[in-house]
């Protein structure tokens, strides 16, 4: 198809188009002359998911450009590949990013945290920037997430997890890594506005 | 003490003070002379709410308004006053905020959604137009969420609430409602980035 139907069926603007075909992040279509190209089936899904990305799951271009690399050179086994992709989603803790130089002492709470559950502590794992600063914020506010708050939400949360993980389709590594990025990213809110539903829906019962 | 010293013990600014003071969220001090007044232990405390409840848990001015409100009048139960403070909430979803005229039929999604999970739907409850809006994402970028993963969800969430609300002080309303929105509204990121560790430590495992 043309670029114009490209436009009109990804919902994504033409200026925007050309620019993810400028930035690498769309291939260009197959040139038919000097003034049209072809797009196909594939550039109608890689917009959307670009759009998915950046509009809905609301993330920065550079960690869509990072997501987008890994779906579009999927080396080595399907759980490295979640793993790199889990990695770059991250959003709300840019500044905190973990490096190669993180001291395995960085994030204390969470390490407590995550060794109270059972976890592993690996320091370059950014969730764990995101978990601290979560809880450095608890603190703030004179609260204090016990041992005993925690170990509620462990198990339940895992479970939650482990179910997310074992729904990725296993024989299409591409297809999983996209599901799982728009997963972790779409069920956040899913799964907040679940909570704040359960706990009216408990208070009122008790009415 | 002095305003000075609450500015200082509290970390709010001297301006910030005077304004929450003249708009009525802050007690006046307890007049000494004509530019003197004495702050007790309360001013403080009310300080630290009101900058919890807008810088960490990053309510705006008008739903903390409306929290301490219900803090400062709290009429009936604390059941009642807990349903009130959690509906007073609901951030990010201000233009989707229901009103007494919301049609029983406004948010289909979330309302098979809670059906689903054998919990009461009331069209006023404002977290059901968070849950719309949030699944209603999860179906722009092509997903759809499964009644399998809604109802993997389900129990895990409401097990969750229900011991959050557990938690909470019996006998003592204020502080009570006091924890619930501090609660409900702090650990949210905690739980989000418990979930991403989850898929981290799940993923890593298998490798």
């Amino acid at each position: 198809v043309q670029i114009s139907e490209l436009v009109q069926s990804s919902g994504v603007p033409l200026a925007r188009v050309k620019f993810y075909i400028r930035e690498g992040m769309l291939p260009p279509g197959k040139s038919l002359s000097a003034t049209r190209s072809d797009y196909s089936e594939e550039h109608l899904r890689r917009l959307r998911l670009i759009r998915s990305l950046t509009e809905v799951a609301g993330l920065p271009l550079s960690r869509t450009r990072r997501i987008l690399d890994i779906l579009d050179k999927p080396e080595g086994p399907v759980v490295d590949l979640l793993g790199q992709a889990i990695s770059a989603l991250s959003v709300d803790t840019e500044d905190f990013a973990p490096s190669d130089v993180t001291p395995v002492d960085a994030y204390p709470r969470a390490r407590a945290v995550i060794e109270l559950l059972g976890g592993r502590y690996e320091p370059r794992m950014p969730a764990l920037a995101q978990l601290e600063y979560a809880l450095i914020a608890v603190e703030e506010a004179g609260m204090s997430a016990t041992a005993e708050r925690l170990q509620t939400y462990g198990p339940h949360i895992w479970a939650i997890a482990e179910a997310e993980l074992a729904e990725l389709p296993a024989d299409d590594p591409t297809a999983a890594v996209e599901r799982a990025v728009l997963g972790t990213t779409l069920y956040e809110p899913v799964i907040a506005a679940l909570r704040r539903l359960a706990h009216q829906n408990i208070t009122a019962s008790k009415r």
